[in-house]
Protein backbone atom coordinates (compact mmCIF):
# COMPACT_ATOMS: atom_id res chain seq x y z
CA UNK A 1 0.00 0.00 0.00
CA UNK A 2 1.06 3.44 -0.97
CA UNK A 3 0.74 5.72 2.32
CA UNK A 4 2.20 9.01 0.78
CA UNK A 5 1.55 11.40 4.28
CA UNK A 6 1.04 10.35 7.56
CA UNK A 7 -2.82 10.30 7.93
CA UNK A 8 -4.43 12.17 10.60
CA UNK A 9 -6.72 10.77 13.53
CA UNK A 10 -9.56 12.80 12.30
CA UNK A 11 -9.38 10.92 9.14
CA UNK A 12 -8.32 7.65 11.35
CA UNK A 13 -11.93 8.27 12.83
CA UNK A 14 -13.83 8.21 9.53
CA UNK A 15 -12.70 5.07 8.53
CA UNK A 16 -14.97 2.57 9.96
CA UNK A 17 -17.56 4.04 8.05
CA UNK A 18 -16.43 4.20 5.04
CA UNK A 19 -15.65 0.23 5.40
CA UNK A 20 -19.01 0.37 6.53
CA UNK A 21 -20.48 1.86 3.48
CA UNK A 22 -18.24 0.24 0.89
CA UNK A 23 -18.99 -3.16 2.72
CA UNK A 24 -22.59 -2.51 1.89
CA UNK A 25 -22.08 -0.87 -1.66
CA UNK A 26 -20.25 -4.57 -2.42
CA UNK A 27 -23.28 -6.18 -0.96
CA UNK A 28 -25.19 -4.49 -3.15
CA UNK A 29 -23.44 -5.29 -6.54
CA UNK A 30 -21.43 -1.89 -6.48
CA UNK A 31 -17.89 -2.24 -8.06
CA UNK A 32 -16.87 1.20 -8.80
CA UNK A 33 -18.30 4.60 -7.24
CA UNK A 34 -17.47 8.08 -7.70
CA UNK A 35 -16.44 10.18 -4.99
CA UNK A 36 -19.60 12.47 -5.42
CA UNK A 37 -21.94 9.44 -5.34
CA UNK A 38 -20.34 8.22 -2.44
CA UNK A 39 -20.63 11.75 -0.53
CA UNK A 40 -24.16 11.98 -1.29
CA UNK A 41 -24.80 8.53 0.59
CA UNK A 42 -22.88 9.00 3.38
CA UNK A 43 -23.84 12.96 4.12
CA UNK A 44 -20.29 14.18 3.92
CA UNK A 45 -18.70 16.55 0.84
CA UNK A 46 -16.91 14.90 -2.08
CA UNK A 47 -14.22 16.85 -1.91
CA UNK A 48 -13.56 15.36 1.90
CA UNK A 49 -13.50 12.13 0.49
CA UNK A 50 -11.15 12.83 -2.20
CA UNK A 51 -9.03 14.37 0.61
CA UNK A 52 -9.20 11.71 3.00
CA UNK A 53 -8.58 8.84 0.33
CA UNK A 54 -5.47 10.67 -1.09
CA UNK A 55 -3.77 10.52 2.42
CA UNK A 56 -3.54 6.97 2.24
CA UNK A 57 -2.53 6.62 -1.43
CA UNK A 58 -6.09 6.50 -3.68
CA UNK A 59 -6.66 7.89 -6.38
CA UNK A 60 -9.90 7.70 -8.19
CA UNK A 61 -9.55 7.30 -11.72
CA UNK A 62 -11.00 10.58 -13.58
CA UNK A 63 -14.45 8.89 -15.00
CA UNK A 64 -14.32 5.77 -13.53
CA UNK A 65 -13.92 6.86 -9.55
CA UNK A 66 -13.07 4.25 -6.92
CA UNK A 67 -13.00 1.01 -7.56
CA UNK A 68 -15.26 -0.23 -4.23
CA UNK A 69 -13.61 -3.84 -3.13
CA UNK A 70 -9.96 -2.50 -3.64
CA UNK A 71 -10.92 0.68 -1.57
CA UNK A 72 -12.35 -1.77 1.06
CA UNK A 73 -9.38 -3.48 1.56
CA UNK A 74 -7.16 -1.00 1.80
CA UNK A 75 -9.13 0.84 4.59
CA UNK A 76 -9.11 -2.65 6.22
CA UNK A 77 -5.45 -3.08 5.88
CA UNK A 78 -5.38 0.24 7.52
CA UNK A 79 -7.41 -0.54 10.66
CA UNK A 80 -5.94 -3.46 10.70
CA UNK A 81 -8.69 -6.00 10.51
CA UNK A 82 -8.28 -8.30 7.08
CA UNK A 83 -5.45 -10.37 9.16
CA UNK A 84 -8.75 -11.21 11.65
CA UNK A 85 -8.57 -10.94 15.43
CA UNK A 86 -9.48 -13.20 18.27
CA UNK A 87 -11.52 -11.86 20.48
CA UNK A 88 -13.08 -12.53 24.03
CA UNK A 89 -16.12 -11.20 26.19
CA UNK A 90 -16.01 -10.49 29.80
CA UNK A 91 -19.74 -10.59 31.18
CA UNK A 92 -22.51 -12.49 30.08
CA UNK A 93 -24.99 -10.68 31.00
CA UNK A 94 -27.60 -9.07 28.40
CA UNK A 95 -24.79 -6.44 26.98
CA UNK A 96 -22.72 -9.69 26.58
CA UNK A 97 -25.24 -11.55 25.01
CA UNK A 98 -25.89 -9.19 22.60
CA UNK A 99 -22.46 -8.42 21.39
CA UNK A 100 -21.56 -12.14 21.01
CA UNK A 101 -24.45 -12.47 18.84
CA UNK A 102 -22.91 -9.04 16.81
CA UNK A 103 -22.81 -10.54 13.31
CA UNK A 104 -21.09 -7.65 11.71
CA UNK A 105 -18.31 -8.41 14.44
CA UNK A 106 -17.03 -11.40 12.64
CA UNK A 107 -17.88 -10.28 9.40
CA UNK A 108 -15.11 -7.31 10.12
CA UNK A 109 -13.01 -10.29 10.94
CA UNK A 110 -13.09 -10.25 14.54
CA UNK A 111 -13.62 -14.06 15.95
CA UNK A 112 -15.03 -14.68 19.34
CA UNK A 113 -13.52 -17.47 21.17
CA UNK A 114 -14.10 -17.46 24.99
CA UNK A 115 -16.64 -15.96 27.00
CA UNK A 116 -16.16 -15.59 30.63
CA UNK A 117 -18.37 -14.84 33.77
CA UNK A 118 -19.02 -15.35 37.53
CA UNK A 119 -22.40 -17.02 37.28
CA UNK A 120 -22.38 -20.32 38.16
CA UNK A 121 -25.87 -20.62 36.40
CA UNK A 122 -24.61 -19.66 32.84
CA UNK A 123 -20.85 -21.10 32.97
CA UNK A 124 -20.96 -24.12 30.67
CA UNK A 125 -23.61 -22.51 28.60
CA UNK A 126 -22.58 -21.28 25.23
CA UNK A 127 -23.72 -18.18 23.13
CA UNK A 128 -23.44 -18.31 19.38
CA UNK A 129 -21.35 -21.86 19.93
CA UNK A 130 -19.11 -19.98 22.28
CA UNK A 131 -18.41 -21.81 25.79
CA UNK A 132 -19.26 -19.63 28.89
CA UNK A 133 -16.47 -20.60 30.78
CA UNK A 134 -15.44 -19.01 34.73
CA UNK A 135 -13.94 -15.83 35.26
CA UNK A 136 -10.67 -17.45 37.20
CA UNK A 137 -10.06 -19.17 33.80
CA UNK A 138 -9.38 -16.01 32.08
CA UNK A 139 -5.62 -15.81 32.64
CA UNK A 140 -4.48 -19.53 31.23
CA UNK A 141 -6.91 -19.33 28.40
CA UNK A 142 -5.90 -16.23 27.32
CA UNK A 143 -2.08 -17.66 27.66
CA UNK A 144 -3.01 -21.01 25.65
CA UNK A 145 -5.22 -18.92 22.91
CA UNK A 146 -3.88 -15.63 22.79
CA UNK A 147 -6.94 -13.40 21.73
CA UNK A 148 -6.03 -10.25 20.90
CA UNK A 149 -8.95 -8.58 21.93
CA UNK A 150 -11.55 -8.33 25.08
CA UNK A 151 -14.28 -6.92 25.19
CA UNK A 152 -15.78 -5.77 28.78
CA UNK A 153 -18.94 -5.78 29.94
CA UNK A 154 -18.67 -6.65 33.52
CA UNK A 155 -20.58 -4.11 36.14
CA UNK A 156 -18.28 -0.91 37.31
CA UNK A 157 -17.58 -2.08 40.32
CA UNK A 158 -15.52 -5.03 38.47
CA UNK A 159 -13.98 -3.14 35.89
CA UNK A 160 -10.68 -2.97 37.33
CA UNK A 161 -10.07 -6.13 38.95
CA UNK A 162 -10.67 -7.95 35.43
CA UNK A 163 -8.36 -5.21 33.94
CA UNK A 164 -5.85 -6.10 35.67
CA UNK A 165 -6.21 -9.90 34.83
CA UNK A 166 -6.17 -8.84 31.49
CA UNK A 167 -2.82 -6.57 31.63
CA UNK A 168 -1.19 -9.34 33.54
CA UNK A 169 -1.67 -11.79 30.55
CA UNK A 170 -0.56 -9.22 28.07
CA UNK A 171 -3.90 -8.43 26.01
CA UNK A 172 -2.96 -6.18 23.26
CA UNK A 173 -6.84 -4.41 23.21
CA UNK A 174 -9.56 -4.19 25.32
CA UNK A 175 -13.02 -2.65 23.55
CA UNK A 176 -14.53 -1.10 27.54
CA UNK A 177 -18.41 -1.11 27.52
CA UNK A 178 -18.48 -0.63 31.45
CA UNK A 179 -19.42 3.20 32.81
CA UNK A 180 -15.88 3.99 33.83
CA UNK A 181 -13.20 4.66 32.66
CA UNK A 182 -9.95 2.18 32.28
CA UNK A 183 -6.28 2.73 33.18
CA UNK A 184 -4.10 0.47 31.08
CA UNK A 185 -0.57 0.90 30.78
CA UNK A 186 1.08 2.34 27.28
CA UNK A 187 1.29 -1.19 25.47
CA UNK A 188 -2.14 -1.40 25.60
CA UNK A 189 -5.19 -0.32 23.38
CA UNK A 190 -8.22 0.60 24.43
CA UNK A 191 -11.62 2.13 23.07
CA UNK A 192 -14.40 3.31 25.37
CA UNK A 193 -18.53 2.56 24.38
CA UNK A 194 -20.41 4.42 26.61
CA UNK A 195 -24.10 4.67 25.59
CA UNK A 196 -24.77 7.39 28.54
CA UNK A 197 -22.68 10.09 27.19
CA UNK A 198 -24.08 9.21 23.86
CA UNK A 199 -27.65 9.78 25.53
CA UNK A 200 -26.10 12.99 26.78
CA UNK A 201 -24.67 14.07 23.28
CA UNK A 202 -27.87 13.27 22.15
CA UNK A 203 -29.70 15.41 24.87
CA UNK A 204 -27.77 18.26 23.89
CA UNK A 205 -28.42 18.34 20.41
CA UNK A 206 -32.34 18.08 21.14
CA UNK A 207 -31.79 20.78 23.35
CA UNK A 208 -29.71 23.33 20.62
CA UNK A 209 -32.28 22.06 18.30
CA UNK A 210 -35.17 23.94 20.32
CA UNK A 211 -33.03 26.64 20.45
CA UNK A 212 -32.76 26.80 17.04
CA UNK A 213 -28.88 26.60 17.10
CA UNK A 214 -26.61 24.22 14.66
CA UNK A 215 -26.68 20.63 15.18
CA UNK A 216 -23.71 19.34 14.10
CA UNK A 217 -21.39 18.23 16.87
CA UNK B 1 -26.04 30.70 33.47
CA UNK B 2 -22.98 32.65 32.39
CA UNK B 3 -22.17 31.57 28.53
CA UNK B 4 -19.71 33.81 27.64
CA UNK B 5 -18.53 32.49 24.55
CA UNK B 6 -20.01 30.41 21.80
CA UNK B 7 -19.35 26.62 22.98
CA UNK B 8 -17.12 24.37 20.36
CA UNK B 9 -18.13 21.44 18.98
CA UNK B 10 -14.82 19.89 20.22
CA UNK B 11 -15.81 21.34 24.08
CA UNK B 12 -19.39 19.82 23.77
CA UNK B 13 -18.09 16.53 23.12
CA UNK B 14 -15.69 16.85 26.21
CA UNK B 15 -18.83 17.65 28.56
CA UNK B 16 -20.42 13.75 29.14
CA UNK B 17 -16.76 13.12 30.16
CA UNK B 18 -17.06 15.63 32.79
CA UNK B 19 -20.36 15.22 34.26
CA UNK B 20 -19.51 11.67 34.47
CA UNK B 21 -16.20 12.49 36.48
CA UNK B 22 -17.94 15.14 38.71
CA UNK B 23 -20.38 12.87 39.69
CA UNK B 24 -17.88 9.93 40.83
CA UNK B 25 -16.57 13.18 42.93
CA UNK B 26 -19.47 14.08 44.39
CA UNK B 27 -20.47 10.76 44.95
CA UNK B 28 -17.49 10.52 46.37
CA UNK B 29 -18.23 13.21 49.07
CA UNK B 30 -15.56 15.68 47.09
CA UNK B 31 -16.68 19.22 47.72
CA UNK B 32 -14.08 21.52 45.60
CA UNK B 33 -11.54 20.46 43.12
CA UNK B 34 -8.92 22.09 41.43
CA UNK B 35 -7.73 21.81 37.61
CA UNK B 36 -4.63 20.03 38.28
CA UNK B 37 -6.65 17.00 40.27
CA UNK B 38 -9.32 17.09 37.90
CA UNK B 39 -6.55 16.89 34.87
CA UNK B 40 -4.36 14.09 36.58
CA UNK B 41 -7.56 11.92 37.30
CA UNK B 42 -9.04 12.35 33.67
CA UNK B 43 -5.23 12.47 32.10
CA UNK B 44 -5.72 15.35 30.34
CA UNK B 45 -3.92 18.74 30.80
CA UNK B 46 -5.17 21.50 33.18
CA UNK B 47 -5.03 24.15 30.99
CA UNK B 48 -7.58 22.28 28.62
CA UNK B 49 -9.56 21.78 31.36
CA UNK B 50 -9.45 25.40 32.80
CA UNK B 51 -10.38 26.51 28.82
CA UNK B 52 -13.02 24.33 28.38
CA UNK B 53 -14.78 25.48 31.38
CA UNK B 54 -14.08 29.12 30.60
CA UNK B 55 -16.12 28.66 27.79
CA UNK B 56 -19.21 28.21 29.36
CA UNK B 57 -18.78 30.74 31.86
CA UNK B 58 -16.80 28.75 35.06
CA UNK B 59 -14.24 30.16 36.34
CA UNK B 60 -12.38 28.41 39.10
CA UNK B 61 -10.95 30.43 42.25
CA UNK B 62 -7.56 31.23 42.71
CA UNK B 63 -6.08 28.60 45.71
CA UNK B 64 -9.98 27.24 45.57
CA UNK B 65 -10.79 25.40 42.67
CA UNK B 66 -14.47 24.48 41.27
CA UNK B 67 -17.06 23.39 43.31
CA UNK B 68 -17.68 20.21 42.07
CA UNK B 69 -21.55 20.15 42.67
CA UNK B 70 -22.36 23.80 41.26
CA UNK B 71 -19.57 22.69 38.28
CA UNK B 72 -22.00 19.57 37.11
CA UNK B 73 -25.29 21.54 37.31
CA UNK B 74 -23.79 24.17 35.04
CA UNK B 75 -22.74 21.33 32.87
CA UNK B 76 -26.28 19.02 32.76
CA UNK B 77 -27.72 22.40 31.86
CA UNK B 78 -25.81 23.05 28.75
CA UNK B 79 -26.34 19.11 27.85
CA UNK B 80 -30.13 19.80 28.82
CA UNK B 81 -30.35 16.59 30.90
CA UNK B 82 -31.28 18.47 34.05
CA UNK B 83 -34.86 18.25 33.25
CA UNK B 84 -35.22 15.18 32.43
CA UNK B 85 -35.90 13.29 29.41
CA UNK B 86 -38.64 10.36 28.77
CA UNK B 87 -37.65 7.86 27.04
CA UNK B 88 -38.33 4.41 25.34
CA UNK B 89 -37.02 1.67 23.82
CA UNK B 90 -37.39 0.04 20.39
CA UNK B 91 -36.59 -3.48 20.35
CA UNK B 92 -36.40 -5.70 22.97
CA UNK B 93 -33.63 -7.97 22.58
CA UNK B 94 -30.58 -8.99 24.99
CA UNK B 95 -29.86 -5.00 23.80
CA UNK B 96 -33.05 -3.50 24.71
CA UNK B 97 -32.86 -5.82 27.96
CA UNK B 98 -29.23 -4.42 28.79
CA UNK B 99 -30.14 -0.37 27.91
CA UNK B 100 -33.41 -1.15 29.79
CA UNK B 101 -31.74 -2.14 32.98
CA UNK B 102 -29.01 0.66 32.78
CA UNK B 103 -28.86 2.27 36.16
CA UNK B 104 -26.96 5.14 34.41
CA UNK B 105 -29.68 6.32 32.18
CA UNK B 106 -31.90 7.27 35.04
CA UNK B 107 -29.51 8.99 37.51
CA UNK B 108 -28.71 10.84 34.67
CA UNK B 109 -32.14 12.14 34.31
CA UNK B 110 -33.61 10.02 31.19
CA UNK B 111 -36.58 8.41 32.37
CA UNK B 112 -37.51 5.16 30.37
CA UNK B 113 -41.21 4.70 30.07
CA UNK B 114 -42.37 2.58 27.68
CA UNK B 115 -40.57 -0.50 25.64
CA UNK B 116 -41.64 -2.04 21.96
CA UNK B 117 -41.02 -5.25 20.00
CA UNK B 118 -42.82 -7.27 17.35
CA UNK B 119 -42.20 -10.88 19.22
CA UNK B 120 -45.30 -11.82 21.09
CA UNK B 121 -43.21 -14.03 23.24
CA UNK B 122 -42.28 -10.69 25.37
CA UNK B 123 -45.16 -8.36 24.63
CA UNK B 124 -46.86 -8.09 28.02
CA UNK B 125 -43.77 -8.61 30.45
CA UNK B 126 -41.51 -6.07 31.86
CA UNK B 127 -38.25 -5.50 32.16
CA UNK B 128 -37.38 -3.23 34.85
CA UNK B 129 -41.05 -2.75 35.78
CA UNK B 130 -41.65 -1.07 32.24
CA UNK B 131 -44.53 -2.53 29.70
CA UNK B 132 -42.76 -4.19 26.99
CA UNK B 133 -45.77 -3.26 24.09
CA UNK B 134 -46.78 -3.98 20.09
CA UNK B 135 -44.08 -2.19 17.87
CA UNK B 136 -47.88 -1.37 16.61
CA UNK B 137 -48.59 0.83 18.89
CA UNK B 138 -45.90 2.99 18.79
CA UNK B 139 -47.41 6.15 17.48
CA UNK B 140 -50.27 5.93 19.61
CA UNK B 141 -47.76 5.76 22.65
CA UNK B 142 -45.84 8.68 21.65
CA UNK B 143 -49.08 11.33 20.77
CA UNK B 144 -50.28 10.17 24.48
CA UNK B 145 -46.99 10.24 26.48
CA UNK B 146 -45.19 12.53 24.24
CA UNK B 147 -41.28 10.58 25.18
CA UNK B 148 -38.75 13.11 24.02
CA UNK B 149 -36.18 9.99 22.80
CA UNK B 150 -36.36 6.39 20.92
CA UNK B 151 -33.73 4.26 21.50
CA UNK B 152 -33.58 2.27 18.71
CA UNK B 153 -32.13 -1.43 18.71
CA UNK B 154 -34.17 -3.67 16.44
CA UNK B 155 -32.35 -5.19 13.37
CA UNK B 156 -30.27 -3.44 10.13
CA UNK B 157 -33.47 -4.44 7.94
CA UNK B 158 -36.31 -2.57 10.75
CA UNK B 159 -34.38 0.28 11.17
CA UNK B 160 -35.90 2.16 8.72
CA UNK B 161 -39.66 1.36 9.15
CA UNK B 162 -38.95 2.10 12.91
CA UNK B 163 -37.54 5.37 11.83
CA UNK B 164 -40.07 6.57 9.79
CA UNK B 165 -42.93 6.20 12.30
CA UNK B 166 -40.77 8.30 14.78
CA UNK B 167 -40.53 10.47 12.28
CA UNK B 168 -44.31 10.85 11.78
CA UNK B 169 -45.02 10.94 15.26
CA UNK B 170 -42.05 13.60 15.87
CA UNK B 171 -39.94 12.19 18.15
CA UNK B 172 -37.23 15.32 19.56
CA UNK B 173 -34.73 12.36 19.19
CA UNK B 174 -33.04 8.90 18.42
CA UNK B 175 -30.23 7.02 19.67
CA UNK B 176 -29.59 4.36 16.75
CA UNK B 177 -27.90 1.34 17.82
CA UNK B 178 -28.56 -0.58 14.95
CA UNK B 179 -25.92 -0.99 12.54
CA UNK B 180 -26.37 1.45 9.90
CA UNK B 181 -26.75 4.91 9.65
CA UNK B 182 -30.58 6.20 9.61
CA UNK B 183 -31.48 9.56 7.68
CA UNK B 184 -33.88 11.76 10.00
CA UNK B 185 -35.18 15.37 8.89
CA UNK B 186 -33.72 18.13 10.32
CA UNK B 187 -35.77 18.84 13.15
CA UNK B 188 -35.41 15.66 14.92
CA UNK B 189 -31.60 15.02 16.78
CA UNK B 190 -29.64 11.67 16.32
CA UNK B 191 -26.87 10.12 17.89
CA UNK B 192 -24.97 6.74 16.24
CA UNK B 193 -23.37 4.07 19.08
CA UNK B 194 -21.74 1.48 16.64
CA UNK B 195 -19.81 -0.89 18.28
CA UNK B 196 -18.19 -2.45 15.35
CA UNK B 197 -16.83 0.98 14.49
CA UNK B 198 -15.55 1.38 17.64
CA UNK B 199 -13.81 -2.69 17.68
CA UNK B 200 -12.49 -1.34 14.18
CA UNK B 201 -10.92 1.85 15.67
CA UNK B 202 -9.47 -0.09 18.60
CA UNK B 203 -8.15 -2.84 15.93
CA UNK B 204 -6.07 0.15 14.55
CA UNK B 205 -4.79 1.17 17.91
CA UNK B 206 -3.22 -2.11 18.20
CA UNK B 207 -1.87 -2.42 14.51
CA UNK B 208 -0.34 1.43 15.33
CA UNK B 209 0.84 0.06 18.92
CA UNK B 210 2.65 -2.86 17.30
CA UNK B 211 4.50 -0.83 14.56
CA UNK B 212 5.50 1.71 17.44
CA UNK B 213 3.49 4.59 15.98
CA UNK B 214 0.98 7.08 18.17
CA UNK B 215 -1.53 5.82 20.15
CA UNK B 216 -4.20 8.91 19.86
CA UNK B 217 -7.27 8.81 17.72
Amino acid sequence: MNQKKKVSAEVIKRLPRYYRYLGDLKKNGVVRISSKALAQSMKVTASQIRQDFNCFGMFGQQGYGYNVEALQTVIGEILGINSGHKTIIIGAGYLGHALANYKSFEKRGFKLIGIFDIDKEVIGQKINNVDIMPMDQIEQFVKLHKPDIAIITVPKSAANEVVDVLIKCKIKGVLNFTYTDIAVPDGIAIENVHPSDALMTLSYKIKTKKEGKGNEV
